[in-house]
């Protein structure tokens, strides 16, 4: 629907107020943008108002550098909003990071190829060597840039150097198994998905099978979520769970816990790309 | 938060046009009424729209009885519209239909005791008597109406008498496990919510169970829909699923199926006491 | 299946060998009995091997009262067994503990008045009043203990004169509320069964709902244990989940939340009934 | 844990009758096997007893060649037992047939790639050359075998040629979308695994996900199954589903349905890959 290449997509975030729905559609309309989706979400609570919409550029009446200029200074401004605008056929870039373990790798490698992702996967960076071939077999670039605990600091450097070298607009860890800085962060805010291998909060950390083994859950699941500082604890984009029970060994549940990690990446990484997120308070929004 | 009772509760389905969010959402901020909730779909093939929203009327300057023929004038009518108005504290009344499977009855009754759903039920009426002390249980009204083949047409006028004396507006069939006639349906047209013990629209009709075991299903489900003339086949408003595995007997099948039937059959009444379903070309929508 | 009253159910424990099975199932066929039922497990980390088996007795040719003393004398001590041997017409007995909240106490109810569950249910006990009428709903006797901080002790010396009149075989914590002290844990080991209403160990102590909402989780559960003297930290009996979204409120939390916790206590009471859970090292094996 | 390439897996399948797991268990024992996993299932409808056993070979006294014929004559004969025995150094030798689309395909590769199926897939068989990158990306030989209503009976010939010459012991249609003649099927019977993208027995045959969303159903699903002579009616192996919802168009079901027919397929082949399936009646029994 949204793929034709022409379509704007605009995000808000603001203090709730009555008629800003409203305020959106009618300048949409006014300009003759075809609208092809709206979804709100007003939070109560917090008295915040949140909403996507995204229209057919086809006969709209404003140029795209006319757009953002004119929607500040008649909505934006007024409103305090935060808002994005994005174009379909900007096509973000999306670098992954990753250490030994493939199976994450290949379900997005998989999905970009396969069409399902409408992204561009430039280069691939490894703190192992372990799933170069992979890389390859994709026609990927492949950086290896080992990590140790002396040598973070000047890795991350690299790191960054060749995320700007690619022009990444984000990045996904899939298992890469290490703890990135707040300075690697500061560069990419709300633009880094992880995959922990458990239902967070339960079981951060290390070794989460080995703990949920330990435990005696019914229940193993993954999480997705954007990195922020504090270990695991960053704003959760999706989860999902699977089923075990007690003939389950750790190494079943690594196995079973595999096909989770895969499609709850997967479904985080489309919800980025799609634009659907938006971060608040530690906690997301996804839009239909 | 629409259960203080001065909600209003808009529901709108019409053909597709640019802008009918605004100028509903309008319509309700101009007299001073705060937006509780919007949901809205958008049917592309179809080319049709549909919203629910939701106003406090604590300062809203139209007064009940003049909201309709303002908004049929201004917008239903322009737009062509098929809409419906309701107001939280009109409690809608609802009849349960019973055979001798006691589940899904407790489950809803004791919901309705338990405050879950705005509902009245004050009355249950039954092919058999096997009920009679749940009913009374809960202090409702029970009446007994045995069907027969023969009966049948005579007996669903007592049903239509009784429902009329109760002032029911809709009606629920708790494994009911007879067939209605297309009159029956005609006086309660969307507004009679069965539960099947299948995934529909896998094994329709008797036996679901028996039919799931000899084809040897891995999953069992339930179904809730409202009931049109074309059996099992009517818009369906929830369905779940339960796993199960080759060590189910037909009576466990039957067991285990009681637990998806009765959530799937509380959702679909929960959601249909809210105004969250809108029915079109035998599909719902079920609004947030 | 293992309904019709002359069923013995045998639950066996012990350091894994070769031949176990066989040992056991040659026993039960040498004496005629007609097996059920069996499954096994063998946990290869610990070296443990579990196995509960079931027989018909119609033709089983030793006596009740013979069947432990030579199945200790042939089997359990020359395997150092622990095991358990139950008869299905020795119906267990149940204790409901409740404060406000309906829900679980209302399914618990229903199930057992269906036929659900093969059990008795003499007595209610509740720290408020609040549901005393659904006691009286069922018929079944309610007795009011009010619990402060400082009457704790006291208040579980009559709680359990109470389990002890009606011949209390387990207690089931239904959104009890309370923490029960290591002295009342201690006369019902693995004999408490509570549900807390997350998915632990996520979420353990008070408000789960609040935390999770806080939290952003996209995923809510619930947990069913035994209770031992570390809160919230007993083996796991059964777990399930729901989804949720950002449209969430802690009150719809709440709301869906019933469900889950619901059926996941009815699941773990009835595995309990039936003699299938076995806890070791904080776990447990649920048999087939 | 089958792993280490000196492991016996024995599949049974007789009339039931008193002590059979007890003579087998004793059969291993005797002869120094170590049992690594019992799992057994009595059908009481049909009198029918399954059974899998796996046990080391490490200290086993009999050597390979031995195991069948006196299995045969001291158990096999005199129970009337169906039996297979394998052993996990002998590696299956899997096919694969595809068509055009890709997620299917990927994710067994990848699978098999990263060691998660102890298999060996020498040969992809493709109607159109779509996939053959695909093949060639992961190395493996990809036959080219368009298909016609006419040249069918000759083309499967070729295809049964290519099988033979592959060593091939079962075939996967990776979303083959080919019905395949009673002929071919004879060839391997419960031996070719098909996925089928709905919920069977809902929507069998062409393009499920329009009929889905033309029914208007709330949760999609998929199912992989041994191909019979009878058009998406063989035993079932493996289901599962997903959650949609009205806002899905068939473009997003299709979606959502290809994560379903991944893992359902995937599911389904590692089991028949560890020989944990049993088909009778129509039916499979899968252990654990």
């Amino acid at each position: 629907m949204e793929n034709n290449g022409n379509t704007a997509i605009l995000k808000i975030h603001c203090p709730d107020q009555s008629g800003i729905v409203a305020r959106v559609t009618d300048f949409i309309n006014l300009h003759h943008g075809n609208i092809i989706s709206v979804d709100q979400h007003v939070d109560h609570e917090e008295n915040l108002f949140s909403m996507r919409v995204s229209w057919d550029l086809s006969e709209f009446d404003l140029k795209r550098e006319e757009i953002a200029p004119m929607f500040e200074k008649f909505l934006g401004e007024p409103y305090q909003m935060k808002w994005t605008l994005n174009f379909t056929d900007e096509v973000p870039r999306m670098a992954i990071f990753v250490s030994k373990a493939s199976h994450c790798l290949y379900d997005l490698l998989a999905r970009y190829q396969g069409g399902e992702f409408r992204v561009e996967v430039p280069v691939i960076i490894g703190n192992h060597t372990t799933l170069e071939p992979v890389a390859k077999q994709f026609g990927i670039d492949f950086v290896h840039i080992p990590i140790t605990a002396e040598s973070k600091a000047e890795q991350e450097k690299k790191e960054l150097e060749i995320l700007k070298k690619y022009k990444i607009d984000f990045v996904v860890l899939a298992r890469y198994m290490q703890v990135v800085s707040q300075n690697f962060i500061n560069h990419y805010p709300e633009r880094i998905i992880n995959i922990h291998h458990s239902f967070l909060p339960a079981f951060a950390g290390a070794k989460p099978y080995h703990a949920a083994h330990k435990r005696g859950v019914k229940i193993i699941g993954a999480t997705s979520h954007y990195v922020t500082s504090d270990l695991d604890a960053g704003p959760i984009i999706e989860q999902d769970i699977n089923r075990i029970s007690h003939h389950d060994s750790i190494k079943t549940l690594i196995q079973k816990g595999k096909d989770i990690e895969k499609i709850v990446l997967a479904r985080a990484v489309k919800a980025h790309i799609e634009r659907k997120t938006l971060v608040y308070k530690n906690r997301t929004i996804i839009f239909n």
